[in-house]
């Protein structure tokens, strides 16, 4: 995925509609967080399973597809703002992770995965 | 960003730790708004002139950086498990947003875009 | 409840550390919004079941008590500095919802409810 | 507020209409961090005066005022279902509180607020 090239088209998108003056870190972090619970809501009184069988449901699965995007869009947005590389950021994140829950420790230990994770 | 490979290491990180139990799209929609609200913790009580102003405070930064890689990633594999392909929903979305908000109509009627974003 | 009590003790706790700087409405539903990201924190990894037995866990219990306070506490703050008798507001919610979710049309059907509630 | 009636009033609202099985207290904090996150929309375009403003703006106080109460309704659905009295745990917590930021401490220290509220 170019992050690059996305960023570019929203900061490009955000210029000519002037909305650089709305799109301050916090702003930004609040829009993020009201798609994510746009994506909490497709499932909120779905069963885990009914929650796995949406893939083969069209119509929820635009809508799933559209949310992910909005988070993603501000998410980018919110990084570019800030000077984040997401990439690296996640990858440094990925291995804290396995420093923080190793193997051996966290496969049997459910109740550690859910004080923490 | 090789988005493909980062959700590869993190089903097998799950897969190692048998985590994918708990990683239904349900849980992993939940995980999300979890951390997105994080993020907005760091903004809360900021105005958005400090918001703007965290770029120069490290440990500010240092704390942004890991919250916007827990978005990515729980992000990633919630579209992991549904089957969705982020950058191609993202670019869908940026042309239907270029629709819905066109220029002209979208510069000077900053109401329409606070009552729709 | 007393919640004009309980408003009238916040709102000196507010003043007295000179916090109604930081109190905007807009800054309330933040912080509410993490609070709220809190209580989903304490579930997210929980099957259904593991979420009602939660009531028989001391440690939990004592965590999702402190966040429900969190919860209203901001509920409270934001519906005075709104103007707004949460009373009021709830009763006449419950009257439009007995007329938006008919018994006969929601008892048989999930899907409408899984749609909009 | 008289909140067991409320709380007796939606027990009775949703056995009517076979809605407990969706009511586990994990789907509930869902229901809430949605809610909660619509309530962020209202005010996440907004500056801080702004925010202050909409008191005035009779459509925008309708939409808050029925946000606040789907809040309270789904935080007063939780507290039943886990057993919590809201007014205890509120009045606890403001005890808490106080222990926590001294007024001493509190009033000249932003910084310290910003990290912990």
């Amino acid at each position: 995925m170019n992050v690059e090239d996305i960023q570019s088209r929203l900061a490009v998108f955000a210029r000519e509609r002037t909305w650089d003056q709305f799109h301050t870190p916090k702003n930004l972090s609040m829009a993020l967080a009201a798609e994510a619970a746009e994506l909490l809501e497709i499932f909120q009184w779905l069963s885990d399973d009914q929650s796995k069988a949406i893939v083969g449901n069209e119509e929820e699965m635009v809508l799933g597809r559209e949310e992910i995007a909005d988070v993603f869009i501000y998410l980018a947005r919110l990084a570019d703002k800030l000077g984040v590389d997401i990439e690296s950021a996640v990858l440094d994140k990925i291995e804290q992770n396995a420093k923080k829950y190793p193997v051996e420790l966290a496969r049997d230990n459910a109740t550690k995965y859910n004080k923490r994770c």
